[in-house]
């Protein structure tokens, strides 16, 4: 499918991509970019990369596939260099969580390299743990890549992103980046926040006492601080609306616990276990056909 | 360890304790009553019970261990019928996950049983399922049960229901019902709420691009509203003020967002991740010895 791929930061998203690229015969050669030598020793230790360089113009310049994996936040240094250096018809791609503000920027750093095509991505798999040493090659089986194609996106190239996506195990779901920061800022970084406000909250000698429920209810909050912090940056106005919209319904909740009138609360329970368990079907089906 | 242990609803929690006890050899036989012959023939089939019954005083006059292991909206109408059954010196306990309120009704029921003695618990161990489907003799391994002896309650019954629950694989802690009802709401009632209140206020065509975080995040919600109702209904002032400083902590996030200040998000985030760190770590080292 590729001949050479270059990622920068083979991290768990990076680096389960190299390395379910490479296991699956999908790239001839998989270059690893990351500024620190260490980081890149563990991906070629697990197999997430066959080569790794720290210098990003050597790495990225015959590159048929560029895939910028770093947290955000580098991305306002990184793009300028990619651009300097990305070869003529190669395609860049991210797999950042928000994606308007992450758009603009790369896209800005393109301006003169119309000979790029940059098809922006979100894979949503993950976990908790970061790094080389969290990757894994069926990270993306089963699970949802929404791609968010710009108006100057040629449709061949999103259909070899797609084919790309497919072949790691994801499906594809296309949408505009400010259809995607809406609702991933529901589905996931609110989410993220509620979890992590839940864990902050606790004093440890009443965890000490908790069963799975609490582990399982706040296992993302053991993500990375400085990621989600990058995220948060970065979807500002449609998370705050999400957590607005979660506060007011949790306060309903308070008032009927304050009422003792509590059908409010039956309401909240029997819907979130309508809506869980309709979804755990869905998710138990094959995946559906993916989109080109 | 017992010769006849008699379960009130052996579903989740009742079913899995008889499992456990029949298969670890700590009861001769193990007698199963229900309110539906269909359920209790699932117990029979999934070797929860050796035994089973629809008659209450049939089932409990005999034991030596009675379990009352139903959801708390039975206990007004069940515990007055074990009051009038159970035989002298025989242990009664029960399984809910909240105790005032619970050892109010039940002690209230034994008043002129004096003869009986009563130690409530309440195993932190659970599953989003709930009936002897789901029932498994390994649920309580690496757990952890609280116990609320009573005032009134003898030292040798303590250590009695102590040896069973570390017979069982739990860690017995022992703590007044008001503690543990604080306790409970912060690091389980009130995060069910949490985590039912997430779910039920996302629409299907966003859930249907989350990852495994939102599924993990609102795992619990998946959990009977009826069960978790009764468990509202009667630590309803604990619930209300740890959803109270949920709230507070969220709104600071939300204000935050606002802002652009993203500082007591970081804290947040950071806190979190700590915590949860820490917490798991105490959970891989082996469990402590069992108090008695």
């Amino acid at each position: 499918m590729f001949e050479k791929v270059a990622i920068i930061g083979p991290g768990l998203i990076g680096g389960s991509m190299g390395m379910a690229l490479r296991q699956r015969g999908l790239a001839t050669t998989v270059t690893g970019i990351g500024r620190r030598r260490e980081s890149l020793d563990k991906a070629l230790e697990v197999g997430a990369i066959d080569k790794a360089t720290l210098d990003l113009s050597q790495g990225v310049k015959d590159a048929d596939l560029v895939v910028l994996a770093t947290p955000i936040g580098a991305f306002g240094e990184l793009a300028p260099q990619v651009a300097d250096s990305i070869r003529s018809e190669a395609l860049l791609t991210d797999v950042a969580s928000s994606k308007a503000k992450v758009v603009e920027t790369i896209s800005s750093a393109l301006r003169a390299r119309p000979d790029v095509a940059y098809i922006p991505t979100h894979p949503m798999a993950g976990s908790e743990r970061s790094g080389p040493l969290a990757a894994s090659a069926s990270l993306f089986e089963g699970s949802i890549c929404i791609i968010t194609p710009l108006s100057n996106t040629f449709p061949e190239s999103k259909g070899q992103i797609t084919r790309m996506w497919s072949a790691l195990g994801a499906s594809a779901i296309s949408m505009s980046p400010q259809a995607h920061d809406r609702a991933v800022a529901r589905i996931s970084h609110m989410p993220h926040l509620a979890a992590s406000a839940l864990m902050a909250a606790l004093d440890q000698k009443d965890t000490d006492l908790c069963g799975r429920g609490l582990l399982d209810t706040t296992r993302v909050a053991s993500g990375s601080p400085d990621i989600w912090l990058d995220i948060c940056k970065t979807n500002r106005e449609h998370i705050r609306d999400a957590l607005a919209d979660y506060i007011a319904l949790l306060q309903e909740m308070a008032d009927a616990l304050q009422d003792g009138n509590l059908a409010p609360l039956r309401n909240v329970l029997e819907a979130a276990k309508q809506k869980r368990d309709r979804l755990l079907e869905t998710r138990e089906r094959p995946a559906p056909p993916p989109q080109q």
